[in-house]
């Protein structure tokens, strides 16, 4: 069928080529001045179509919770019960299905949230009880994972569902990004790498436990995931 | 248990460091002026150790053949029928251990060797009807395909399950490192993408065919890696 993509001008061009390889159209805002949701609405308004939503829809977060469930279920297949799974986080939508396949189905294991450090809205709102922003002026390389504060839809299954919020440097982000290109062989953005950076980086015990990590993400710029390769970030 | 490698000097820095981190020795040899056979039949005999070939003994070519049972296996549970197998060769062990399972459990498939263009020994031996080398002075970037002639064990293997060889330009290898990068998000080395490289260069008819292609390795330096992406190979 046909899709338009609303993406903001900054996204890698991988990304957006990414999105004209499979025949969508894109549309591109300013991630600063300009609301992806009312050009979302209004496009839809106009063409009689269905608006897909990042991650504040409830279908939206039932898709990506398979994740969880395919967690669950391949973690039981290998005779192993998942301590805790480290996922990132922008609007909270893929985090908040995992959560809620996971509170189901192996409900001991604790699901983390984990952030780029100045984008730490998820953090600060479990820590605060509320939906809360991030700091101002914040700069990272994880571009995925830059929504200004927790969804509606998914805060209120994320503050019942997750045991924590743990953040991550651009630092270690790049350093999960070498590690998987080098051991692992898969080549990950550093938006879907800050669940294997904090697992890396030390932020929760692992002797003797089984983590599950998610790697959500390999839309990275050939140019940028180059200068990580050789360290430059 | 321990293990000494014996690794040709010009192999990737990834690839050496990777052995050394799992513990392993390394032995380092010139590829063209010494013998790797004779440095390890020398370790193996003082040390008492068992010695591994890369490619010509009967157990690796079995151990490797379980590429080709996974690929039947795999096929028949999405329903297919694969018609054809691209995969790279250097002594030929890996195509030869594919060979011999495909032949027992889908006798219509095509295995077909794929060669950078300057070490063609498989196709120039199967053209010949006997083990031949490749011409002189060759040169690629598939560093790990760069075995003089087709082994003794492998090659009467490979002579009767061969389809045919077909062989890639270092550009064309170049193209298919970055389509798995991009598309796929799998990092994987110049000798272990020959194979896509064939099927991206249209080296076989593919429409209304299902086609299997085995990348089969992922040590390469990031700052070849780096240089690939940014196509200046």
């Amino acid at each position: 069928m046909p899709a338009l993509i609303v993406m903001p001008s900054d996204a890698p061009a991988v990304k957006i080529a990414g999105v004209r390889s499979f025949g969508g159209e894109v549309r591109l805002y300013d991630r600063w001045t300009e609301s992806r949701e009312a050009i979302g609405a209004e496009i839809a308004r106009d063409r009689g179509a269905v608006l897909v939503p990042p991650f504040d829809d409830p279908f939206v977060m039932a898709g990506q919770g398979t994740v969880g469930l395919e967690i669950v279920t391949q973690a039981g297949e290998l005779g192993a019960t998942v301590d805790a799974v480290l996922c990132g986080a922008s609007g909270g939508g893929l985090v908040g299905g995992i959560g809620l396949a996971v509170e189901r189905l192996s409900p001991r294991t604790e699901v983390y949230v984990i952030e780029p450090e100045a984008f730490d809205d998820h953090r600060r709102s479990l820590e605060a009880g509320e939906r809360t922003g991030h700091g101002p002026g914040a700069v990272s390389i994880c571009d995925a994972l830059m929504a200004p504060m927790p969804g509606e839809v998914t805060w209120p299954v994320n503050r019942r569902t997750l045991k924590g919020g743990l953040t991550v440097t651009d630092a270690e982000v790049a350093d999960a990004v070498r590690y998987a290109f080098s051991m692992l062989k898969l080549v990950i953005e550093p938006g879907g790498a800050v669940g294997l950076a904090a697992l890396l980086a030390g932020r929760i015990p692992t002797q003797g436990r089984t983590i599950a990590v998610v790697c959500s993400g390999g839309n990275v710029d050939p140019d940028l995931y180059g200068r990580i390769l050789r360290a430059e970030l």
